[in-house]
């Protein structure tokens, strides 16, 4: 039997608010066993963007980055967000190493290419699409007791730059390639209690999410915008060999766990 | 016999210069063995926090680190300067892991008191004095294949802040640590070719430095400023198990300690 791991993506709305990311980070503290965090931005690097001058450009919430930008993000994921959950960790006895995809070449990408048939033509910037999650790599600093905490931010190893990256879409491959060495169960943690039925309606919370119901739910318009690539990240994981998919609020990450009565659950079986 | 170590610290007058520290760093990619590289700030916090409208404020070649400050320092040595030498060390087939001290808690801080006895009473702030290093943890990087890559970054440990740390007395902390379990040979790389006799004659090299010749050079006032910390954390180091201190230009690290005839040499031995 494969041993069990957590892998947690924290969302940005929750980075961006001190005193709801240190409640966050105690429940992650407490979850026995094997875990990795990865987390979000928030506004912080477009806040740092503006008072630096370097306007911010979003396309379907996607930042554009261009070379002014790809500084910023990697300052302020990868310095001061990462290094501040470490600390805060480390000081709640998790022993976390904060990495980016860079470090011990943990997450390949390249650069996302140009596409010009589409219009309008987007050019990304220094935005990565992953190629490769060095599961082994990640395993060893498990086995080392390890809690890998990982900023939003891959690389491309033959040009030698770092990419920005999409933190939902990193959590679905970290969890997917470590879904060969561990029984994987994978959790979106975010201000909001699930999936909702209805957006206006905070406790509308959708129990279970079938890949039918989600595509009823986005066809009659009531699963929209930034919550479609996260599910279609978060099915793609569970068709991938995850074991187990949860979408929850920060604050009820061990009740979504334990409980199993929290949130919303991921599911492809048919009834 | 202890395996060899190389501790090679790389100043900020070189991360201040994008060609300077590539070709360092490719001189450091050649480097056979286990290493270790311990990199400075450079200007670029300073800059940084101009733009963001923080003062710096310096005492003796040390930055008072306020909130706002502490908050530049970890995004731009912990983020900016970290992750792009990791990138680039990556993209020369060096397996690099970008780390604070924070990072597997391999460097314990406590911020520094303010000494009230000495006028003028200087209040440091967010600045860490070195309690711990975790030589088991980095030894365990080391079995793995991986080069550190430490940022002028520590911790503490109970408070879960950062603390912005000098880089010299980092690398010699480091060193000594590391001297129970490896044959440590402690290089500072930096913009000139050695310690100098006369700072106004870049050849007026000194090849070997003793303690008693350190002194004379004080008292004559040929060596101050910056040069004094960064002497006293190497002399430091010598007394305290370092097999060997070096002292030269980020040029000539691979010379330096191949041919063993570049750069200035410690000793604490008798003639």
């Amino acid at each position: 039997m494969k041993p069990k791991l957590f892998v947690v993506k924290i969302g940005g709305n929750v980075i961006d608010n001190p005193e709801a990311l240190r409640s966050f980070l105690e429940s992650f503290a407490g979850l026995k066993g094997h875990k990795i965090l990865l987390h979000g931005g928030g506004k912080i690097a477009t806040q740092v963007a503006e008072k630096l001058g370097i306007p911010t450009e979003m396309v379907d919430g996607r930042r554009i980055t261009d070379h002014a930008m790809l500084d910023v993000v990697t300052m302020v994921y990868g310095g001061l967000v990462n290094k501040n959950i470490v600390a805060t960790l480390q000081s709640l006895g998790v022993n976390a190493l904060g990495v980016t995809g860079a470090d011990a070449g943990i997450i390949r990408a390249h650069k996302r290419p140009v596409n010009e048939t589409v219009e309008p033509i987007i050019n990304y910037g220094f935005v990565g699409d992953i190629d490769e999650v060095n599961s082994k790599q990640i395993q060893v600093f498990l086995k080392s007791k390890l809690i890998p905490i990982v900023a939003p931010l891959t690389f491309d190893p033959v040009l030698g730059v770092m990419l920005n990256t999409n933190a939902d879409t990193m959590a679905s491959s970290v969890a997917v390639a470590l879904a060969e060495l561990y029984d994987v169960n994978l959790v979106y943690c975010f201000e909001k209690k699930g999936v909702l039925l209805d957006p206006e309606n905070e406790e509308s919370i959708i129990p279970v999410l079938t890949p039918e119901l989600y595509a009823s739910c986005k066809a009659a318009g009531v699963i929209y915008k930034g919550m479609i690539p996260k599910l279609d990240n978060a099915f793609n994981a569970l068709k991938n060999g995850v074991g187990q998919v949860t979408i929850c609020h920060a604050d009820q990450l061990r009740q979504a766990l334990t409980k199993n009565t929290t949130g919303t659950k991921l599911t492809i079986q048919s009834n």
